[in-house]
């Protein structure tokens, strides 16, 4: 069975990075269009999520355009930076409702450069939106903001989905949306069909979550939207190579997806700081494929049955085999 | 003003314990009413969480009542042993209807009790619902099992209330009520006015939460039926003595319960495996009382309004002038 | 290549386990010969490792000598019950200078049994070792009497290996040996060749370690006597089925044994508290198998041309390459 | 009892950062001109740690001491910036011998300003030197790299201190220097008088260790050279307001301090990401001076007796009614 799953990523995975040490950055500046040509050297991405505004801010989109043609890609999202200086306090829960309302308009302005994509969705990542220290914040109006914040895009913006990308954590201390079950009783509270989830397996698995539990939390509410892959050592959002780390969790993670015929594109969110960008995309699709064809070598229905027993030795030998060959 | 605040205890604050090393305990076992009576020692104590059936059959729930009385006790939960060696894979999710019949008709015992000692709840706490390994469970049954067997409870018992425990794990690696937004969540599907959350701050600050922030949520939206309290080192449910490591965290806490006018009885949910247990509990509660005079000193107003600006270093400095003096 | 790898385990994998919840434990007790017996069904177990005092005791040496000859087993080491009731305090550190005493007399006996076996080692697992509470000990003194507990010992029995089984914590909130470095630089200041390291492969992932770095350290300093691995999810010492959850992780371990030269026994540390334990046995000794036929695909100098240049991408795409197959 | 205690800074915590979000920074760069001015505004600082090189390049040495007479500061110590673009892959142990040359040559330079200033020392924090990926580096290379870097600066530089800060990860997934143990384990190698810890509240609290545990296995090797506070939520290097999370254990970790008659700085080692720096810091400091009011209150040989018993309940009441009045 050849593969025909599609693949992704969030362009910043072709960017270079900064952090609070090195200031300096982890390597010179990419442009967009630049970023866009290394996606194209994977080989296997068919699809980039973006952000949004560009760093260069002369750029059109009809250049981005040509570069994603040219490269045989296409826009499923567009990302809002909703966490740049100004939304340092938050976006949707920013203390001044002047900067509520800027998050607002960038959002929308983000809307309509999905609809020039013709891409699926506009992802909202508040990462500011929470709190760093006890006592700082209000937490039942930090929350109704986050809600308000949302359901009003959602209103604006019907014929677009938005999907919340929940993390526990960073740059916040916390984050509002922390995890799938917060994220989804708030979604059930704004009551609007097209406000889902983007889930990121990294910050599922360091927020204490089982990715493969979260997927099915979420599907069986409706509202698995997306989703990508990366890895990490489960106290941070290290953004490593997919399966580098948790292949095991990786792998029931995509059981479920497929026992549960959801099926949309593999995106990658990793962050090679250090590393060939391309490689490290290149390593990690060469695994998503690997478990592409170890879950076409399981037995799903003895694994039914082994779970209808909790038997977990069973279980994991069952997935092994399909695993490891 | 004098303290009028109820102080109330799981009464296996008073026993002994085992763990997978210290097999032969880390004391001599204690009956039902020797606990009684140590709780009675303590001084500040109205009220306790009974454990039930209780450990020697032949114990009336008569003799148990005097014991209450002459202790100046009464009794605010009982909390059935659903974990049990027969739970070992679950109550309400265990493979075997037998034994999700059973715990059912455990429970509905227990509800017994409740009523014969006029207390306020049945505490589930299904430490054994959840899984261990990748791969084990069908996550989706699992979930849905953990709501019917609650469902279930509260149709049986309209009279009375069930409070849910969530926590992140232990026993079981991962249990299925693990947070309070995805305990919310189970409830809001539950659908019925007398399934509420028991708080524990120890489970929520080491489930990576605020505990004041969990407190919030679960009083918007109507469930917050029960709190204790203890500490930790963040990593585990070390259940120790309340406010010995993170004070200021549970003087946040108590905060939201009054801002919120939330008033029901502090309890303490503390193991002192290798301390005196009336100590412990005296340690905790003068701690508990010096947090109640704090609130009377903390500024309110002062207090919003640094959050309403997201002021972390006045909100930190009103705080740390009411509690350290 | 045939496997020539000899595999072994702790005997405790064979028992049923009780914990602070589940208190009439996981299964109904079993005898040490019982446990041997089960050891012997696995089929690929050399030798193992026995508690002592035995649980019967009036359970003679002969006769558990007997049980192991006719299950082909041999002793590498016996684990003296150092953190039982007495011991609740401390083995080494407890404040009352008469159950130092007795600990000490305990593992001399232990040793005596060691000797009777023609087993390797005493193992010294001091669990009890340690503290819970800030400002409960003098650490000081508590680390003096750590290194003094232990150097007494291998003074008085210069004949035999000591090894110390470090861990971060459960049962005390911190132990005293709670890691790899602590440990070896207790070693080198009791300067005594009969001292060394059992690493735990668990413990040294979830005290944050990376176990392949923690064996290259111990190998480094001449003391690493014994190891054995299981699993975990990073935050408790789980005690899950070998390669259940980090395989890459564990094969990084191995490899840093095979390149190093240390050819001493693979064994087994689990408790399967919910799963069979022969079971439990097998699934891991078979993907320990996988990882030793594994180090044989591996190109070693490819990898070390990788780890040269700290070139993760290649690195990894080797590992997984021999790994995944 | 007046205070006599001496605090300080880096100067970094009157900076404003970025982080891999906010790229544009959380406020507009300042110069050291500036942020000594700042330091200068909080009143209570003493002493200073400087970064080296300067972010000017033009920037004279003289300007710097003009600006530090004019707030009566001095310099305790200058921090090299070794973990920026040239030393992603690592200061000491880079796989590039010629970026480990330049990292020796800009320590050297550090420590000509160190003498410059009639500072104290310089410090070591390799942040980049380790790994981030299982197979990525040869982890007994590694740490010889590690420890032959500190130990030639050392030699070069009899004259001078060098303090080694050491921290579990960040920005590396792993740092080389982890822990206490393990970087007392290098310096005892190294074997030279003149390397020592400077040891940071927050690290060794969120590397799992007890600060005031490390303070006295430090100190007990003679290598407390210096130490910095800050606060965190034990997961990550938060760099909070010291005290602002974990004031008990502050406080223990300043009791182990004066009870070894250890006379230091107190240091500030926060990160006000998006609070007022000055603020921050008088915050800080105003509970410092609480805290120093609050071990001349604390009843020393009550507390030493209750630690020889291991008697926790009275060793926090003691701790209690000295810190919170």
């Amino acid at each position: 069975m050849a593969s025909e799953q599609k693949f992704g990523a969030g362009i910043w995975h072709f960017a270079t990075y900064v952090d609070r040490y090195a200031t300096d950055g982890y390597g010179p500046p990419r442009t967009l269009i630049e970023m866009i040509d290394m996606a194209g050297q994977v080989g296997d991405l068919s699809v980039v999520d973006i952000n949004y505004p560009f760093a260069d801010p002369k750029l059109s989109l009809d250049a981005v355009d040509v570069a994603l043609k040219r490269n045989n890609l296409e826009v499923i999202g567009i990302t809002p930076e909703i966490y740049t200086r100004e939304f340092a306090k938050g976006a949707f829960t920013n203390p001044d409702p002047g900067v509520r309302r800027r998050a607002n308009e960038l959002i929308n302005d983000a809307a309509n450069v999905v609809r020039r994509f013709g891409a699926k969705y506009v992802k909202l990542w508040p990462g500011q939106d929470g709190w760093d220290y006890p006592f700082q914040v209000d937490h039942g109006d930090l929350w109704r903001a986050s809600l308000d914040g949302v359901g009003e895009l959602a209103q604006q913006n019907p014929d677009l989905q938005f999907v919340i990308e929940y993390k526990p954590r960073e740059p916040r201390n916390h984050m509002s949306f922390d995890s799938v079950a917060r994220t989804l009783l708030g979604i059930e509270k704004i009551g609007l069909p097209n406000v889902g989830i983007l889930l990121d397996f990294g910050h599922s698995l360091y927020g204490g979550e089982s990715p493969a539990d979260a997927a099915q939390l979420a599907i069986d509410h409706g509202r698995l939207f997306g989703m990508d892959v990366n890895d990490n050592l489960r106290g941070w959002d290290d953004d490593m190579i997919a399966g580098s780390v948790h292949p095991i969790e990786l792998f029931e993670f995509f059981y479920t997806l497929r026992k549960n015929k959801w099926e949309g594109v593999w995106q990658l969110d990793q962050f090679p700081f250090r590393e060939d960008c391309v490689g490290a995309a290149q390593s990690a699709i060469g695994f998503l494929k690997h478990i592409e064809k170890a879950l076409n070598r399981l037995d799903f229905d003895a694994m039914r049955a082994a779970q209808a027993k909790q038997d977990a030795v069973t279980a994991l030998n069952l997935a092994r085999s399909a695993l490891f060959g």
